[in-house]
């Protein structure tokens, strides 16, 4: 596909390296580094306090979040980017408990990504809930009257395996309960249509396919229905409705401005608002197609080259099922992943023996995929994944 | 001071600024811009995930937390850069009532920034607590045994007034309570030392006199001896011990390295951990000596040139309860700050009527404050505060 090449052209791919992590950091688009440089050295350097209105500092979190809203089917007005994705789950899921008091359970995937359960648990201890987890196909089974809101990933962050949005969504409504949905690994790579779905909460990274750099601000979005009666707890003077005023009460902004607690990353919203601008002229239909096409054939070349060297497909082969990146899992996993990286092939392992390759859309090509191919049919052919120094499991790879 | 002449000339003046707002945003080191373009078009865009290892993303929090201790007088080990300081005062503030189960009430500074009230009534309801916001003076009084902590920032973010840490810490003690000072107006301006004087808690922004940048990454200390009995509410994975084993229970990591929470900001926790290298060779004493010379000259420029024009100075007299910065009332104060502006002299105003001037001294000197005399004095003279374009309040300034 032409467009994906020029697209590609905007992102710079290091000397020497394949890169297949677009699912936890994004390759950076050439144009946000002389951007930031202008931020910091222009913005901040020359007009200083002044460019919170001269260069709309002040509306970043929006200006990014209506750059998110596009990619994931949300209205422009219910986005905000800001904090991290735990500190948005923790805001929205809080307000969410608020919407339905005298609910006593949150219900959530036993397999998400930890972070999520990590601050479910502490959302459950302050409101003396209990939390359900379970895999997320159980998850229809325990809803009932008592369940206040499910938090739920959109795409598994090992799998890649496609939650129903719509279907998820309608039976937590059917029990009258509200759903919270983390579109970390479907933002840019996998489409969706909040509004359509009548979602109620979402959140999800900046860093991965948006290639908003490395710790790039989150982002949530919060439905136009409920965005009135929300209550969050981080509640911040940028979220206040008047913040130089100074007063002493809080008075929450109008619309999800409300959701935003401190004063902002301008630097990191700045690099993140610009890579989003990597998508204009592209519809997530196209990004689509182009992902599919991109995973089906890594798979193909996993049927057909490396059939006889034990890897198991860990994601659906059923491509409506399955995101953008593809997990393979092989006992010597870690391993063949820490040769691959010393070859310049950089995937990702998550435990226990998770091979995770991204594909994203923006940039990975087919070239992209026949190398890798060939280089891990290589490595197993020459077991090159049995050196003394892949034994030692080294974290943030 | 030779030496401060030194440190100036280390930062970015524009052409035909004077600059007064160092307490608000600080001026960019010169070495900041390289930096950080350094960290997105090599380290980001080369290095890519990589990186955390190999450039150390994964311990900046520490790493420019050990920066911020030097100048608070905290054990290094005990303070992390992230998140905003409305975050920041959350997770310290929900961990302090939980040390002290039982007690009623929270006692805060009604003058305090209005960010920190806002905090501190989201965690009393979440608790179930009274709060007595009342001005600080009078926060002995209201000490008891209902007490659960005290919320007090040190140099006040209107009048400069510093609050005497060491006292307010006994009382709050002899009480049974703890204790949480906001640094955002002391760091880099005015010397503090939370180790003798037995400080539970702190939080503090990285955008003012440490300049690290608009919105810059916060900060917070814990005491050691809390650290170990501390349960904070936004638990994401960068607080757990183990990470990167992606267990579905929160087991919080040792040391303050639990109060992080979701992935941390590179690009601004690498700007501000650069920016805070400019206090290397100085020491806060000598910080001090110099702020108190700046703020001393700046009054004293009041009272010779500006007697007959009805400025009320609305900092402390005394040099030894004043911050690093001046604040004046003014009837007029909005229309002398804005006409000041356009002719580029930087300060801010806050409501209802406070002219404020930051003197940050590793970079204002006296020709600043001799020229921004001159010039208050012939916007009296000519009264050029009374221009329509003055009459229209705008944020952000």
């Amino acid at each position: 596909m032409k467009k994906f090449e020029q697209t590609r052209a905007r992102f710079h791919v290091p000397e020497g390296v394949r890169y297949f992590d677009g699912n936890s950091l994004g390759l950076m688009p050439k144009a946000v580094a002389p951007y930031v440089n202008d931020v910091v050295a222009t913005q901040w350097a020359n007009g200083l306090i002044r460019s919170w209105h001269e260069a709309d500092w002040r509306l970043l979190p929006q200006t990014a979040g209506q750059k998110v809203a596009r990619l994931i089917g949300a209205n422009p007005a219910q986005v905000v980017a800001c904090d991290s994705t735990s500190a948005n789950l923790f805001k929205v899921l809080v307000s969410a408990v608020r919407l339905r008091p005298g609910r006593s359970t949150i219900v959530t995937d036993a397999d998400a990504f930890p972070t999520d359960l990590y601050i479910v648990y502490q959302v459950a201890r302050l409101f003396d809930l209990n939390v359900v987890a379970v895999p997320a196909a159980q998850i229809p089974s325990r809803l009932d009257a008592q369940v206040a809101t499910v938090v739920l990933t959109h795409v598994d962050y090992r799998s890649a395996e496609i939650y129903d949005m719509g279907e998820y969504t309608r039976k937590a409504h059917d029990v009258g309960a509200l759903i919270i949905w983390d579109l970390s690994h479907t933002a840019g790579g996998v489409p969706c249509d909040l509004e359509a779905d009548d979602v109620d909460f979402a959140v999800g990274c900046g860093y991965k396919y948006l290639n908003g750099g490395p710790g790039a601000p989150a982002y949530l979005y919060v439905s136009a229905k409920h965005l009135d009666h929300c209550e969050q707890p981080l509640a911040g003077w940028f979220g206040h409705a008047r913040p130089f005023d100074f007063t002493q009460h809080y008075a929450p902004a109008e619309g999800v401005a409300r959701f935003l607690c401190g004063t902002n990353p301008v630097i990191g919203l700045s690099a993140l608002s610009r890579a989003l601008d990597e998508f204009n002229g592209v519809d997530m239909e196209e990004v689509r197609a182009r992902s599919v096409d991109l995973t089906e054939r890594f798979i193909e070349g996993v049927d057909s080259e490396l059939a006889e060297y034990g890897f198991h497909l860990a994601s659906p082969r059923e491509a409506a099922k399955r995101g953008s990146h593809v997990s393979l899992r092989h006992l010597r996993g870690y391993g063949i992943m820490q040769e691959l990286g010393l070859r310049g092939y950089i995937g990702d392992f998550r435990m226990p023996d998770y091979m995770r390759f991204g594909f994203a859309p923006l940039y990975n090509n087919e070239d992209d995929i026949a190398e890798l191919i060939a280089e891990i049919k290589l490595i197993m052919q020459t077991r090159a994944w049995d050196k003394p120094e892949h034994k030692q499991r080294r974290d943030f790879t």
